[in-house]
């Protein structure tokens, strides 16, 4: 019996981490995380959220984007994906990061690295995408604009203190519909606007990414689980996790590719020895970043 | 003493992970291969090309890049760089690529995934990024638009077939300015330009990378050889070949961007302990593809 | 008492013509077409259907956008919003267009300009801006992809054959939401997706533009009204068709910068003096472009 | 005997304005301006100067602009082609505007609007593309990072302060190559680039336009020219300012559309009909703005 890891919480990469390298000694099967398939997690997470979040955004509050500032806590996978789709929108992005090599890959696309703190009283959207908790405090929202959007689309709705924001001292919460809720702070007679109670606000908010990139994350889970089945008596597989081999994850975008009308081009043999990789693949080696 | 491997040649990755994996039991120092670094592989080879590709067309042919059909052969590192960069000065920009993960990011950014064959003919500009041998051939250029313009920004001059060139029966070499060569079919009277001699055009055309990515690439080799002597009695290397520790590839990164402005974001305690990252880094595990 | 005429089908630029150029000696008051302020046909018909557009698209059909060959026919103000989302959203976009300013225009952006007899069997996305009729028709539909989405943002419902459509023989219509029906065709058993029933799809799919843009085209509104109302009695205006005069367009736009946080430069008088330019404008010639 | 006006100094509609309205009886002969056809201004101004303005700058300085904040001052054709090529290469883009309209309209590029006092102290590179005087003052050089770049492709050297900056007290020249100086205050040791002596930057420090564009350009005048010799004896023009008939205008882009693959689309009679415009053109009104 094959079990299948699907891990969506981004940013969590340490977790997965020890899980890949520890000794799942207590494990009682194999199993394989297919999250860090490259065709899942740079496509999912970063195609699929930069479709979902304006998608999400436009469904809950009409907001035009074109102009506005935008704040991206996290520029992993889904932070890259929500910033190129504000940008190309029209927002001003202003990116918070800790890591400085994604704060660099930031800049390099134009973009501007801050922190919450220093944007928070003129941004207009702020998005969470960092897969870590108390991104956005009670105390930032209240210096924020009147109507400024917060939403979530990182992992759990702890990004968003919206424990701190319930329980504010005469904060009131007007729904405007279904997972758009506007709250005014009493002191201020200011209102933010929270879309989907600080949880992912693609789901909440508008149906989750599309089905083409959606295709990708559930055929590498059905290809991880055949492979699995297939291997189940051949020992290649120890009761462990394992990320998905390069073949498949290839396989799986070559699946993909007709839909596109797209054309690969074929390996020679001698170009093949030149370069020491088989004519059909796998193309890279595990740690290639793409 | 310390050894360090500066390795430019896109798409040779099997080779370095040959490297970093194979007993190198003849191997009389440790070494550090910094080319897999990510402020060198993601910075130089992507923003690097994105830069000095447009710059080396530019001084060699002053050809207007907007409304043209472009080539790039490879999307890997610099072929991402390349195809970004012609995209944005207005060209229609055609992929080809022998990996499927490749092409599906190329067709996710809009652009067309096509072989050679089908857009020799169509197309203005031809830019060879593969890292393999023989991807433009004589018979190619043969069928090429007059004045189709061909470089290479990938490894050796080989990319393009010059010897098949400058070989090809009463073909006629006629030097426009230095690194800029039209050569004149004798059966068509239609000529292609050749840039830097098939070698690479930014190198040849331009004057390479800017100092601002150099210093991403050169500050990884001093870090790395800093770390070599400072652990040469630690034991802390053996007599192989390693990635750059990614709390110095974090570092590389770090450095640079104050010069840019940016303010990163501190993990708090209670934020690193929830998602078990060092409040100081490491921010992310070894695999992670930015 | 004042006329406003608030004319929206885009492409229809010779009969404003044909309006403002005659003499309207029925006309019984003055009027003003605030159509042509570029406070409204750059903003409402450009940057709204850049929003607006895609905005349909997701609500109606959640298709990824990414990576799909898009036809926009026409390339005036309502074709370059669309043409621009479209692409920023990682489609191939084809232009169509019957004037050549237009199409050179497309192609410095970088995109292909065709016909829809080429395109027609290759696209997955086909948006009408024309402001014209009998754009696509039944025959085109018939050479569609399956699942090929059609949807008009141009004007009236006859960009689209509809009527064609509607009287095919043995067609069946399926509808999959409301504003979203799936159209069989007999003989292929293949399928086409037309939204809003060849209407306004950001006004049968989503709701239109957001507020912001249609602040800027209220603005006008109101504005060319109190200016009729002051002047009623001056005789500023006779009985025609005016456009709003310049220093009130270039109000529209002052009027909505604060929101967006940005500061003007002010002329210095000498400055004044040397471009021979009013210090509060107008700024620009009536014929400026922008 | 034919006259044709050819005016490249940006920014200066009024007096372009003045020209084609005033009675110019002292004017000998008819005379066209081309500066204002479309297929001069929109595309010389605008594509040319999107492309020539980051050649000059790599040719000059080798400065990687992405990552750097980038002012333009202007944002009419020129600034618009200056700002939307340097957010491609990865810049932050502020623009300083006196006209609230196009001020509006880089914010919905997501551009940010300042004045030049708010930005003067955190660029990198400045760029004058107003076609007025005065616009960066020597206390503003005084105020800059070191080694900030400072070039005008707007009209004359007086839209950067040269004179103020020569006849600083104790400033010092160091020409680095040819048109590329920097110069260094004496009080802070600071310095500050700036290209081509102030003059425009793209003939200095690069080639001027491409060839593609400049040959729209030259069609405007070549076929300016025809216009004026074939209605010498017609009567057609007096002795005043004309510009460009429209059809003449979509003429040059038509012949230009072969050469990047384009293909028309072709109204249909009972189309034509519709929308009142003739097979054959022109397809707009004289005040359309594309």
């Amino acid at each position: 019996m094959a079990l299948v890891v699907e891990k969506t919480t981004s940013g969590r990469e340490y977790k997965v981490k020890d899980m890949t390298q520890a000794d799942f000694g207590h494990l009682e099967i194999p199993a394989i995380n297919v999250n860090d398939s490259v065709t899942k997690s740079k496509f999912d997470n970063l195609y699929g959220c930069r479709h979902s979040l304006p998608d999400g955004l436009m469904r809950a509050t009409d907001v035009m984007i074109a102009g506005k500032v935008a704040v991206v806590a996290g520029y992993g996978d889904v932070g890259k994906g929500c910033a190129a789709a504000l940008k190309q929108a029209g927002a001003r992005v202003i990116v918070t990061e800790i890591d400085p090599i994604c704060a660099l890959q930031a800049l390099m696309e134009g973009l501007q690295v801050q922190t919450l703190e220093d944007a928070v009283s003129e941004a207009d959207i702020f998005v969470t995408t960092t897969g870590n908790k108390d991104i956005i405090m009670v105390d930032h929202m209240r210096k924020m604009k009147n109507n400024a959007i917060i939403s979530n689309i990182g992992h759990f709705d702890n990004e968003i203190d919206m424990h701190g924001l319930e329980t504010y001292p005469g904060v009131k919460r007007i729904t405007i519909k279904p997972q758009t809720d506007r709250w005014v702070f009493p002191d201020t007679n200011s209102g933010i606007i929270v879309l989907a109670e600080g949880r992912l606000m693609n789901l909440g908010c508008a149906t989750g990414h599309p089905s083409f990139v959606m295709s990708c994350s559930f055929t590498n889970q059905v290809i991880a689980q055949l492979e699995l089945w297939k291997e189940k008596g051949s020992g290649k597989y120890e009761k462990k996790v394992y990320v998905l081999p390069k073949h498949l994850d290839e396989k799986v975008a070559a699946l993909h590719l007709g839909k596109l009308g797209a054309r690969l081009t074929k390996l020679r043999k001698d170009q093949s020895d030149y370069i020491s990789i088989p004519i059909e693949g796998p193309y890279k080696p595990a740690h290639y970043r793409y």
